[in-house]
């Protein structure tokens, strides 16, 4: 029995159900005397070097709850990414409060800091459990079936465009575009097609997956707006030309050297409008795309939550090195069980969006099949009366 | 008794709430046998002119009730305001389907031309009861206290910025700037300040009801970053400045002449940058702010479906050349009564937000005091733990 603290700290962008991960760790570890005190690192990576960490076993129960219906990151997240410059900084925090039990939670980025630390720890002897939570709402984490946080975005990606849908045919005046996260992988844009078949207007998906084609694009938008239908056309923010340059580029620096980008949907809703003579207009809901309580999906909260307790069980029977995955069977029903990864297997790998699930301005039922149940229920009913022809 | 056929149409931008009263109408309109046939107007006016009617008492009650839970609107709508050339049209249009009732739902230009619709009735003599229902996201309508519509708008903007200050909060590396619907009237960008004691960041708001000072925006950004709680900031699409020019002008003129707007929020995330040298990005939902089924206020659902209720008993009454408007008190509770405002007192009339309840970048509790009754309730306790100190 290793005794000592715990600490838990967050990396990069929040999802809607990363507190229901911390909310699950704290409850698992609550049950386990040999977990003295449980720490928070306040802003992730910048609390573990500041030895900023907040006391999260003095919350009260009640309040704690309340966690899996908080969106974003209640202890707070920095994109701070460690360099080995970092990692003395880090054993000396780990050191000075006594931390055996470390868990990171977090997307591919956190992963690779979060095996570092495991080796980190295996070479200077210090005796810690290390185990990564999986977080985030791009879905491109390796080995895993899935990741908690994708589900919600999944849920929120569909229920907007089918929404938007409704207003794209009620007053087909415009060609709608709108942008949806994931620079690198399509998986949230790719769930805007989940309810293809209950769109009561035309639909046209990109991701950043396969070269985007100005030609092959308006091409496309002249031939659905001439059904009369209206047309929504959703949209990876990550889309790029053949060769790699971005569609929508801002010509922007920011302070961190990174080219900010210009908004893919307003860029595609110009092009439209300068290219057909159609009129367009975008909508980017952006950030809002992984932060809705209100479009949280219920089993992707459970299982965030299940990831941050079995992270915790896992640590305390002695395992390290290792991040919580899903293993999912969809048929006959959906069933997941968690799975442990080797950290090195997942540290800086990304699962981009399969090429064969893509099909020309959509994507297919096989995908579909993946993403529906992940997204927990959604009552669709409120498209029948177009359906029924009114 | 005046027997005959019933017409109802839509005009302009849908709501989440338009078609409940779609469905209050067209129930109420079963209850009384002198409505012998019960139509809706394909596409708004479009659908009068070109006489292409849909036979709504041939859906059966139980498609009829969908309508309370879809947004948008399912008999569609449009944008064409009627010109004096079009009324013999429309008055041909009534005369060969046998319309004695005539309920025009849309905002104040359709109550204009509802109110055209009644003066040309009187004029030829063709006997014909004539109600406005109100309608419009923009709360914009004279005389009424509020409009159907604007609480479900002002409950996705209270919510999202709610949901959004979390991020900005817990991943302070950026201003969020969220632009909202409004190009006029402030109402919507308003109620982004609902919830403004549970931010758990810095917040900003900037109405076009005043005029938007470069200068002083910049100030008040960097003097709200330097706290390190985060910002941000929400905005009306229609901010200008001193003036009148557009803050946010993309350079472009649509196929009707219009000139397309920017993005305001895009513009002033470039704006901080370029000036402050703090990392910004923006977020514009757009129509998304419309359509939202999950965040559909049900005090709005409910007095949008009384609104259908009321105009059709009314004109069965014979009452004809009013809107049905709500007269609303909110101590020592909210209570709402329609009542039957004058066409001729709300066509072309825009009520927009009051100059006293705006402040430095923010709005009065007086504005809170006005709205959050409207929105229908929402469970804010995910701030709470932020609050309790973590």
């Amino acid at each position: 029995m290793l005794k000592g603290n715990m600490l838990i700290a967050h990396g990069g962008g929040p999802t809607p159900v990363i507190n229901s991960s911390l909310l699950g760790a704290v409850r698992e570890a609550k049950n386990h005397p040999e977990i003295e005190r449980i720490y928070g690192a306040r802003f992730g990576a910048e609390g573990i070097l500041a030895g900023d960490l907040i006391d999260l076993g003095a919350v009260e129960d009640e309040k704690l709850d309340l966690l899996a219906r908080t969106p974003a990151s209640a202890i707070g997240s920095c994109r701070r990414k460690l360099t080995d410059a970092d990692y003395p900084a880090v054993l000396e925090c780990f050191k000075k409060f006594n931390i055996r039990y470390f868990f990171y939670n977090g997307g591919n980025d956190s992963m690779d800091t979060c095996n570092k630390v495991y080796n980190l720890a295996v070479d200077s002897g210090y005796e810690l459990r290390v185990i990564g939570i999986p977080k985030t709402i791009d879905n491109d984490l390796a080995v895993t079936d899935h990741c908690p946080g994708f589900g919600s975005a999944a849920k929120y990606a569909s229920v907007s465009t089918l929404d938007l849908a409704q207003d794209a045919a009620a007053l087909p005046i415009h060609v709608v575009v709108m942008e949806l996260m994931g620079r690198n992988a399509g998986w949230i844009t790719a769930a805007s097609a989940l309810f293809s078949e209950l769109m009561p207007c035309e639909h046209l998906v990109y991701l950043p997956e396969t070269d985007f084609n100005k030609d092959g694009f308006l091409a496309a938008v002249k031939e659905k707006w001439a059904k009369g239908r209206g047309l929504l056309v959703t949209v990876s923010e990550g889309i790029h030309y053949a060769g790699g340059a971005p569609v929508a580029d801002s010509g922007i620096v920011d302070g961190f050297g990174h080219r900010v980008p210009g908004g893919a949907a307003q860029t595609l809703s110009d092009m439209i409008m300068a290219e057909t003579g159609i009129k367009s207009r975008s909508e980017k809901p952006g950030l809002l795309g992984r932060v809705s309580v209100a479009l949280m999906s219920e089993i992707d909260r459970d299982e965030a939550e299940l990831a941050g307790t079995v992270a915790v069980r896992s640590a305390v029977e002695g395992r390290t090195g290792y991040m919580v995955g899903f293993e999912t069977r969809r048929e006959p029903e959906y069933k997941s069980e968690t799975i442990l990864v080797p950290l090195a297997e997942v540290a800086n790998a990304e699962k981009t969006f399969p090429l064969e699930w893509i099909t020309p301005g959509g994507v297919t039922d096989e995908f579909r099949r993946y993403c529906l149940p992940l997204i927990g229920g959604y009552d669709t009913r409120f498209v029948s009366l177009r359906q029924a022809g009114l």
